[in-house]
């Protein structure tokens, strides 16, 4: 891709995301999107086979993101403990950097598109994490269970807490992340 | 109410559930639901103010049913740790019988209408699961943080692991739903 096509590419999603986190899925249209991104409906369409194909692409590509930010500084040799606590970190500064792309995931989870994920090609992005998670349980430092089940408590939290409509009194300070990660902790740790 | 204004009631409440997931909050009408209801718009203007009135009133509605079923067999004279078991079974019972509901509730959660709720009305339902949070904090068997960090780790991961999109490989089977429980007690227990 062109710089200029990944500008245009970039102000598509955007685009996306806002229209679809202020009036929905349904309502949300191609031409809509246009309009806003400053494009021609035709040129979504050189990107993106349909509506559907678009919602996806976008959700997909906010799972990449998320998974980048949350590796950044990884290093495998710390303690699997320091490790998770730099993920829990890492997740929090970019959900609350970008929290509407977060609210579009929630919606996207919960609607019939989520079906149309390639549960793959996230998974990958994810496969680091993964790896981490099956060394803590080989050294049995983390419970033996379903992968579902410790991320259910290592990594959503993390999009519970950081819901203002779920968690209406929490404040992200260093303080509550920390408390809040000790809670993640004892509950996976072996 | 009489009877048969309690099964209108219902048969307005069930499609408007019904109704939400199929086709998003958005698309949802008055004169839809009324359809689908079998009842007059008219019938439900009697019981709603209008369709924010009437989004509003379902998501409290299940709320309170869900406080009800988590209620169920409560008894304030067992150890805490049991206690929570229980609300714990209860709410996967509940959740697994009324899936719609919660596709419902989530839904709603990461819509505006979510800002409409009467907190209080709902929080009064959760007030004796409260209670006991507190008397566990007070009586140094939980950690003394946050109500919020606390229920994202027991209450939330429940709808995580019964939601299919986000928990594909999580079988609800006896042996799973103990092992989770293991993970969230050790997340709030002192």
């Amino acid at each position: 891709m062109r710089i200029k096509d990944e500008s245009k590419h970039e102000a598509i999603m955007q685009a996306t995301i806002q229209l679809v986190n202020e009036i929905g899925f349904v309502a949300t249209s191609i031409s809509k999107i246009a309009k806003i991104a400053e494009v021609s409906p035709a040129t979504i369409y050189v990107y993106y086979a349909n509506k559907e194909d678009l919602m996806v692409s976008t959700y997909v590509d906010i799972k990449k993101k998320l998974s980048q930010a949350i590796l950044r500084d990884f290093d495998e040799s710390l303690p699997i403990r320091d490790i998770f606590k730099k993920f829990w970190y890492n997740s929090f500064d970019y959900i609350g950097q970008f929290p509407h792309y977060f609210q579009f995931t929630e919606q996207f989870s919960s609607s019939p598109f989520s079906d149309l994920v390639n549960k793959e090609a996230v998974e990958n992005s994810y496969a680091q994490m993964m790896q981490v998670i099956q060394k803590g349980i080989t050294q049995k430092i983390i419970k033996d269970v379903d992968f579902d089940i410790l991320t259910t408590f290592m990594f959503y939290p993390i999009f519970t807490l950081c819901n203002k409509r779920l968690c209406q009194s929490f404040s992200k300070t260093e303080h509550n992340i920390e408390k809040a990660f000790t809670l993640a902790w004892d509950a996976i740790k072996l």
